[in-house]
């Protein structure tokens, strides 16, 4: 392979992995755990790079104190794993007609305990641990170990984040500059999953078109609604690139061509309060502010405008190989930030039956303030459409 | 929007939706359950149509013997659920900083009992309910209630079942007659993830592009090795249409345009054995046959052949929402096949460390025999590339 071929997608290295590993292994020590059992899912790419796919044949990693991790997986899995953990692991295998969890708590302590599990485990695995594990062993999340690792992010997923954003980014100014009146909202996220996977997105995860009094629906499905000249539409689309996600929020006005079909007064004012909002946010990120604070200062600004009651949801939340992650900015969360950690920043005003807008950005925590990985412009796009 | 813009996709009639709840209501009172709890996932769409995404906020549709079914959402997701709900079920939304988990085990009998919860539930949500619950409550997979629900395809399911199978045909057509030799396996599953897409797949899954060696891993995940002429590929790919999964096996073999890379004379005694095991093992297909029969049909033309320690997977699995589900054509699974069940059909011989093959079909339980999805040609297919 030639080195044009291959896009610049920087790559974790296997170092990096073991040190992961072995940080995982002391703090599950350190937390006073039987064990951690990791399934598929970001928790076990973080720690070995192997990204499996989530199934009903149980993979896990598995942590014990004073031993060596291990890897369960399925036999026809062996060639898979062993090419896809970036860093030597044990892999013990098991047959189509054996029982995994039995390998996968296999001399655990038969006594009271607390194990815990990823976050994202289908409920088919842990329900197969549990049964395999005396009833008074106390379950909890693997978070709460594992977000203090992942939560700051290093300069390679810093590189990875800034890609997927600027991917995303590219493909928002494209579907900003194309047709978009007469179309229905599903087929312009079709064009959105076309694009984000033309872009190098390894997954299109989602893509949000909500248009007229859709935009008010924060979390809208792309439906066989007609974008119609003179209203808004809320773009939010994401994916993952290099397995780290990518996630914008722009909203749009589309005109039909014609002035007189521009954004009232109202949705103007209405923006540009989100606009401000969203800014002051993103300039409050500094190492030491509560996470809680920056969802706050979105919030003043907001409700001091009288649309208090139409954001009603947190501020933003965190990103790296979850689309959803460690730290919340959320009320509540008084977590301090620090540099590396990686979060949307993205306030909306939401008025049911009529319309809304929402402006996000993946922002990252620099040493001196805020490192903004999105470029696209966050004005109102008023377009022909 | 005009008729020609929609693609023929078949969509659920609404009054399927409450059939399936008012079905799935009844048999968890038949089954003498406390509640059933279904999170986000194949269950929940399959009930009711909603779509919504995996994410760390609860979303759970909860069914309680003698009540109606409720579903709690958060609250900026109500707007989505409403459009995303095909069938009448009331909505109770939480806030941000609310605990969702009171709400999904509302009114729950605070005494021991059997709680099913959605195989595909995360354990963050799971360990939730467990934590709102009394100990001695005792969990099962939704799957032992709802599967009797969900094997059968209806007649819809079928149409969407095809027609993602036929979009996956397609794309298996176009890469095998482009250019293969030279280019890394990655580039090869990037263009099958593009045309997966632009075939109308709602999501590209996986996309296992396994050549040379190998072609020995069943789920070899995409490389940077480099296809050589003169050596075999097992190119193994879907995703979901309209909701519905495709799956799709063929074996390639890449000449490089030169006759004299043909495959040798073992390869293909091997892919006929496999050739034939895979049709004698679609043609035993019809109702009341055991799903571990086929499995076996299967094996036994692999294993007189001198292959069996070679062929150390299941035969099938189950298809519909999920890519794998009920039915398992797997030892020791005496359930017998009945009209609509649909599944795939997918032994594999691998020679590790050397070359492997694998050819996999969907096919539904018809009532005199099976109904093959796909149309690709399942022979060896030898290419220029």
């Amino acid at each position: 392979m030639t080195v044009a071929d291959r896009p610049t997608v920087p790559v974790i290295p296997p170092e990096r992995y073991a040190d992961r590993l072995a940080r995982a292994a002391s703090a599950v020590e350190a937390a006073g755990l039987e064990a951690m059992i990791i399934g598929v899912g970001s928790d076990l790419r973080y720690l070995t790079g192997y990204a499996a796919m989530p199934l009903e044949r149980l993979t896990a990693l598995v942590f014990v104190p004073g031993r060596e991790p291990w890897i369960v997986v399925p036999r026809l899995e062996r060639g898979a794993a062993e090419a896809g953990i970036h860093t030597p692991v044990a892999i013990r295998t098991w047959e189509e007609t054996e029982d995994p969890y039995v390998l996968a708590t296999d001399g655990l302590a038969r006594r009271p305990g607390r194990l815990a599990v990823s976050d994202g485990m289908l409920a088919l695995h842990l329900l197969g641990i549990q049964r395999s594990l005396p009833g008074d062993m106390g379950y909890e999340l693997a978070s709460t170990v594992l977000r203090e690792l992942r939560m700051r992010k290093d300069d390679d997923e810093v590189a990875l984040l800034r890609l997927a954003a600027q991917a995303a980014d590219r493909v928002v100014a494209r579907i900003a500059g194309g047709r978009l009146v007469g179309r229905t909202e599903a087929d312009v996220a079709r064009e959105v999953r076309e694009r984000l996977i033309a872009e190098g997105h390894d997954e299109a995860l989602f893509q949000i078109v909500a248009s007229g009094p859709n935009s008010a629906s924060p979390h809208h499905e792309a439906s066989d609604r007609v974008i119609r000249a003179g209203e808004p539409i809320v773009l939010d689309i994401g994916g993952t690139l290099g397995g780290y996600a990518s996630d914008i929020t722009r909203t749009l006005w589309v005109t039909g061509g014609d002035a007189a079909n521009g954004p009232d007064e109202r949705f103007r004012h209405l923006f540009g309060v989100l606009h401000a909002a969203q800014a002051a946010a993103t300039q409050a990120v500094r190492p030491g502010v509560a996470c809680e604070t920056i969802d706050a200062t979105a919030r003043a600004r907001i409700e001091s405008e009288g649309f208090g009651e139409a954001f009603f949801h947190r501020t933003g939340h965190g990103i790296g190989l979850d689309g959803h992650e460690d730290p919340y900015l959320v009320a509540g969360n008084g977590r301090p930030l620090e540099v590396g950690m990686a979060f949307s920043v993205e306030p909306g005003i939401y008025l049911v039956g009529e319309y809304g807008a929402r402006i996000e950005d993946i922002v990252v925590c620099g040493s001196d303030g805020p490192i903004v990985l999105n470029e696209a412009p966050r004005e109102l796009l008023v377009v022909d459409g």
